[in-house]
C-alpha cells in the first residue's frame, strides 16, 4: 500500500514549527463545519492535531466532507498558527492548512463514540476494546505500564540481577487445586499446569548460585474471581542469595523509590515504615492497614480501663479471657442514623451491636452504656482514647481476634463514611514478623500460614519441637508484605535452606517422609546440595499500575483483560474446541454434571 | 539465620585490594592439600577466588578439612598477594588468608562433578539442571541471556515502542491443531489455548491506535518436537502503524545492530543484505541460505548450455520444461568416496543420481558424463560455472522447484563436508517477497503461505481476481524473513488493511464468507473500524542467544529446558493428576487409545 507517510505525530507540532509543509497520518476523532470551514481533529497515539479545511481547496474539501469518524487519513499542509488557541492540548498553538488528504481507510460507524466521557457498558467496552483502547486514558494508563516496565528492568539491571524466565508449562502440586491443567498430546494422560507463581523455580536459581534473579511473569489461579481479580496476573518476582529481610526490603523500596520518583516525581521516603504482623493487628485489626487515614483512627484495648465496671457484657468477656476495645473518631457528626447504619454493619460481623461514648462539645457524654459504667471508668476511657470534646469512640468486647479484625473493618468503613482518607498520599509500610504456623481446631493440628519453605526466626526455633498450641503459634516467620494504601502488593520471606530446619516444618504439620517426597520431590533433594541463604518477593504490577494511574480496579491496566468469570468477550474464550482436537489429546469432557 | 555476609563478591577482588580485610560467601569448588597447606577454590555467580588456609589457624583449619565439594560457607580474611598468579581467572594475582571459616550449609556428594569438562549424561544433567547451572558456561549463557533482554528493551524504549503483555490464555483457532489447550474449570466443556505466537493481539493493538508495540513472550506449539526446539519459545513480538516494509527493517536491523555491539563488540553492517525469495531459491536452492559458506557456492541453471546434448536425461527433462543445473566445489579433492557418499546423500533426496564434471589440474575432465556430451558443451559448462582446473561441478536435472532445492541441500552438504563456513562471520540477510499462494494439485485449490493478513505487493493486486495457476503463483507477498547463517532468525509482514483486499484473500482460498467470519469472527468486524497500514515482525530469542554464546542447541540458552519429548527431567512433568483435579475441570481421560 503506498500512501504519504507521516513526517510527525499528531501530538508533535508547536508554534515553533510555523509554516513547515508536514504530512500527518491518523484518525478522524471529529469534524465541525463551521460555516464552510471544515475542523477536523486528528488523533493518533501521541496526541491530537487540528487540521483545517478551507472550501477553496475543492478537492481535499469534497474528500474531508465524506470523512467519517474513525476513518483513517494521511494528510499533507502547512502547519499555521491558530486563531482560537486550545489550552487543553499540546497542540492547541497551531492546526494544519490541508493541501492533501487521503483516505487510508474506512470505518463503519463504531457502537459508541470514541471520548474520553464514554457513555457505554463495560461489556460492550469489553467486546469492541479495540475501540475502547482508543481513548486516550486508556492508552496512557498502557503508556504508564510501559514506562514501569522500563523503570523495573533498568533498575534491577543496575543491581546486577539477571532476568530469567522460567517455564509457563510446569508441573502441577498436589496443593494446586487451583492449576490451570494442560493436557499432554505426547505423553495421554498426562497434564502440565500453568504456574500460580515462579516459586520453586526461583528458589532453584538461587541453589543454582544466580544470587540475583528478577522476572516479570505471568501468574495463573483458576480460582472463582473476587472483585478485581485476573485468572492472568503479572508479578514483578525476585530472589536473592546471601541476604537477610533487610536486604530484599532496601531492593525493593529502591525500585518503589525509582518508579515513582519518575512516574509522579514524587521522591518516596526510604527506608518505609515496618511494622510487625501483632502491631497491625493490635492497631489497625488488619494486616494491610491503609495509614491513608487521617486522625490516626487507631484501636485501643481498654480491657484494664474497664475490669470492675457493673457491665455485665464486659465482665463475661473479661473473665472468658476476651478482650474489650475500640477506636475514636474525632470532630465528626454523629446522627442516630449514622449508629444505626454502622450497628447493622457490625452485625454482619457476627456482634450482637457495639458501645459507644459520645463526648458532647457541651462536656455531657452521651452513651446507651452510661447507666452500667461509673464516671471514673467513663473518665478513664475519655483518657484512653485521648478523646476531645465533640470525639466519639466505638467500643466492641468478645474474643481477642475477632474484636479486633472487626474494629479494622469499622475503621475503614468509617474513613469511606467520612471521607477519612487523604487520597493524595502513598502510604507504604513493611508488615513483619507473621506467624509461621496456625491450630486448625477441627483438623486437630498445626498448618503453614505460608509457603512451607517459610524460615521461622531464629530465636523461635526453640519452639520448632513444641507441640504446645501457645508456643508454636507464638513462632513467627522471616515472612513480610508490602502493604500500600491498604493493598497488599508484596509478599515474601527468607526461606528455609537447612534440610533439618526443613523436617521440623513438616514434622510439625504431621507430613511424613513419604508424603513430603511425594509432594515437593525434587526440591528436598536439591536442598540437600549446598543451598544458600536466600530470600525474595513476588511484587503484584496490576495494582501498582492501577495506584500510580488512580484507577479503582486493575482492568484497565491490562490491554486484553477478562472479566469476572474468565472470560474474553472480544475474541469470546473460552470457547468450544472440535472432537478431533479432544481426541488427540486423549481427554474427553465429561457427561455427568 | 545469622552468619558473615559477604562484603565482596568471588570474582571481585585484585591486588588493589592487598592487605583488606574482606569477607567471601559461596560454594566450596574445589578443596587442595598441599602438604599441610589447604587451598580452596571459593566460587559464586561472579567468579571464583582461592582460599588459603593455613594449619596454624587450628579452629579454621579443622573445619576446612571437613568441607566437601558444594558446601556454602563464610569466610572471613585478609586478601594477600598469591605467590603463583593464576592467569585464567580475574582474581588469579590475590588469595585469602582465612581467619573464620562458618559452614552456612553442608552438601550430598554431587551426581556428577560440577566442572567445565562435565562428564555426566545429558539426561543426568537436566535432572540436576540446579547442579549443572552452576557450571561457568552454563551460568554465562543465561548472562547474556539477561543482557540481551535489557539492550531489547532499551533499544524499543529509546525508539517509542510501548511494551504491552498480551494474553497467554487466548482463544483456540480453528487452525491450532497443535495449539496447547486449557480447560476452563468455571465454563465447564470450554478451553482456552496457549499462543502460538501474538500475532491477533498485536494487529488488534495498531487498530487500536497504539502504534508501535513491542513484547518479548512465551509463544508455545504442541507439536511432534524436532531437533532443538522446545514446547515453549520465546519471542521478541513488534508492530507498527503507518509504515513500509523499510520501517520495520530499519528498526529490526537497528536492533540487531545494538545486539551485536553490545554483546560481541562487532558493528555489523546495516541495511542488511537483501535478497527476494525467488532469487535465493534459484541461487542457493533454499529460502534460508546460508551466506557464510567459503568460495560462495551458487546454484547455476546450465538448462540452456546443455540444450542439444545427445544425453537423453538432460533432453527428457527440458522437453518436459525441467532444468538442468549445478553447483561448483572449487579447488576441493575430490575421491571416489566422495562421490559415492554424495550419491547416496542425493538419492535420499528423490534422484536416481547426479552426474558431475572434475576439471583436473592436467587439463583432462574426468565425468561419467564425457560420452553423452561434446566437447564444447563440456566446455560451456565449464564457462558457465566460470571453473577452473581442480574445481568439480555437480549437476542434477528435473523438475525445476526439486533440482534447486536438491541442489540447496547438496550445497549445506558439501559445507559440513570440507568445512567451507567461515564461522567467525555473522551473515544476515533479509528474504523479501515470498509467494503468496500455492495451488494444491491435490485439492484442487490454492493455499495461503502465510497467515492470512499478510498482504500482497500492490502490483500483483490485478492477479488477486485471476484463477489462473500461473498468474496466482506470482503473486508476491510483502512479506520477509531474517535469516542468519542459515538460520530463519525472524518472519513478518505488513499486513493487510483493507476489508475488501482480505474478502479477495477469502474468496481465492474458497473460504466462504460464513466459514470466515466462524474462524477469524471478531477479527474481520475489528478491521472494519479504521484500521491503519501496519506490520511487523516475530523474532526468535532463544536462536539469537545461541549463536551469540556460539551454542549449537537453544537447550543451553534456557534455563529449565525440556526435552525433545516435551518432559522436563527436574520436575518430572508433564505428570498425573488426581481425579478430583479432573472432576473439577469436568474432563476425562480417554479410556481408549
Amino acid at each position: 500500500m503506498i500512501y504519504k507517510k507521516r513526517t510527525h505525530t499528531c501530538g508533535e507540532l508547536r508554534l515553533a514549527d510555523e509554516n513547515k509543509n508536514i504530512t500527518l497520518n491518523g484518525w478522524v476523532s471529529k469534524k465541525r463545519d463551521l460555516g464552510g470551514l471544515l475542523f477536523i481533529d486528528l488523533r493518533d497515539r501521541y496526541g491530537i492535531t487540528q487540521l483545517n479545511i478551507h472550501p477553496s481547496k475543492k478537492d481535499v474539501y469534497d474528500k474531508a466532507e465524506k470523512l467519517g469518524n474513525e476513518f483513517v487519513i494521511s494528510v499533507t499542509g502547512k502547519v499555521i498558527k491558530r486563531e482560537s488557541i486550545n489550552k487543553n492540548i499540546a497542540t492547541g498553538d497551531i492546526e494544519i492548512d490541508v493541501d492533501v488528504l487521503e483516505v487510508l481507510n474506512e470505518s463503519l460507524v463504531p457502537p459508541f463514540v470514541i471520548e474520553e466521557d464514554v457513555k457505554a457498558s463495560d461489556e460492550l467496552r469489553l467486546k469492541y476494546r479495540y475501540l475502547d483502547l482508543r481513548r486516550k486514558s486508556v492508552t496512557d494508563n498502557l503508556i504508564v505500564r510501559s514506562r514501569v516496565y522500563n523503570i523495573i528492568h533498568r533498575y534491577f539491571e543496575k543491581h546486577n540481577f539477571l532476568e530469567i524466565e522460567t517455564p509457563i508449562l510446569m508441573k502441577s502440586t498436589p496443593e494446586g487445586a487451583r492449576d490451570y491443567l494442560v493436557p499432554s498430546r505426547v505423553h495421554k494422560g498426562k497434564f502440565y499446569a500453568l504456574p500460580q507463581s515462579p516459586q520453586i523455580y526461583k528458589q532453584i536459581l538461587m541453589l543454582s548460585g544466580i544470587d540475583r534473579y528478577v522476572q516479570i511473569c505471568k501468574c495463573f489461579r483458576d480460582e472463582d474471581l473476587r472483585a478485581d481479580r485476573q485468572p492472568e496476573h503479572t508479578q514483578i518476582d525476585l530472589e536473592m542469595s546471601f541476604v537477610t529481610q533487610d536486604d530484599v526490603f532496601e531492593i525493593i523500596e529502591g525500585m518503589f523509590h525509582a518508579i515513582w520518583k519518575e512516574i509522579k516525581n514524587i521522591d518516596l521516603t526510604i527506608p518505609f515504615k515496618r511494622m510487625t504482623y501483632d502491631e497491625a493487628l493490635q492497631t489497625y485489626g488488619i494486616d494491610k492497614p491503609d495509614l491513608r487515614i487521617k486522625g490516626d483512627v487507631k484501636i485501643e484495648n481498654i480491657t484494664e480501663v474497664v475490669k470492675g465496671s457493673e457491665f455485665k457484657v464486659f465482665n463475661d468477656v473479661i473473665e472468658s479471657g476476651g478482650m474489650v476495645a475500640g477506636i475514636k473518631l474525632s470532630g465528626q457528626e454523629v446522627s442516630r442514623k449514622t449508629i444505626d447504619g454502622l450497628t447493622e454493619f457490625i452485625k454482619k460481623l457476627g456482634f450482637g451491636g457495639f458501645g459507644y461514648l459520645k463526648y458532647n462539645a457541651d462536656g455531657t457524654v452521651q452513651s446507651p452504656m452510661t447507666k452500667f459504667l461509673s464516671e471514673e471508668i467513663i473518665a478513664n476511657i475519655k483518657k484512653a482514647f485521648n478523646a476531645n470534646d465533640s470525639d466519639t469512640v466505638f467500643i466492641l468486647s468478645g474474643e481477642k481476634k475477632k474484636v479486633l479484625l472487626a474494629l479494622g473493618q469499622l475503621r475503614l468503613k468509617l474513613a469511606e463514611d467520612f471521607k477519612l482518607r487523604d487520597e493524595t498520599k502513598f502510604e507504604f509500610v513493611w508488615i513483619t514478623d507473621f506467624p509461621l504456623f496456625h491450630y486448625d481446631e477441627e483438623a486437630k493440628k498445626f498448618e503453614s500460614e505460608h509457603n512451607i519453605f517459610t524460615s521461622p526466626k531464629d530465636e523461635y526455633l526453640k519452639f520448632m519441637d513444641s507441640r504446645d498450641v501457645k508456643e508454636v503459634e507464638s513462632i513467627r516467620a522471616n515472612c513480610y508484605d508490602i502493604v500500600l494504601n491498604g493493598f497488599e502488593l508484596a509478599s515474601g520471606s527468607i526461606r528455609i535452606n537447612k534440610p533439618e530446619v526443613q523436617k521440623k516444618v513438616f514434622d510439625m504439620i504431621g507430613m511424613s517422609d513419604d508424603e513430603a517426597k511425594m509432594k515437593f520431590g525434587f526440591m528436598l533433594d536439591a536442598y540437600t546440595y549446598g543451598a544458600p541463604p536466600h530470600g525474595g518477593a513476588g511484587i503484584g504490577l496490576d495494582r501498582i499500575i492501577a495506584i500510580l494511574c488512580g484507577l479503582k480496579s486493575i482492568t484497565d491496566t491490562i490491554a486484553f483483560p477478562k472479566t469476572l468469570k474468565a472470560s474474553s468477550l472480544m475474541d469470546e474464550c473460552p470457547s468450544e474446541v472440535s472432537k478431533e482436537q479432544l481426541d488427540e489429546l486423549g481427554i474427553e469432557i465429561s457427561k455427568k454434571e
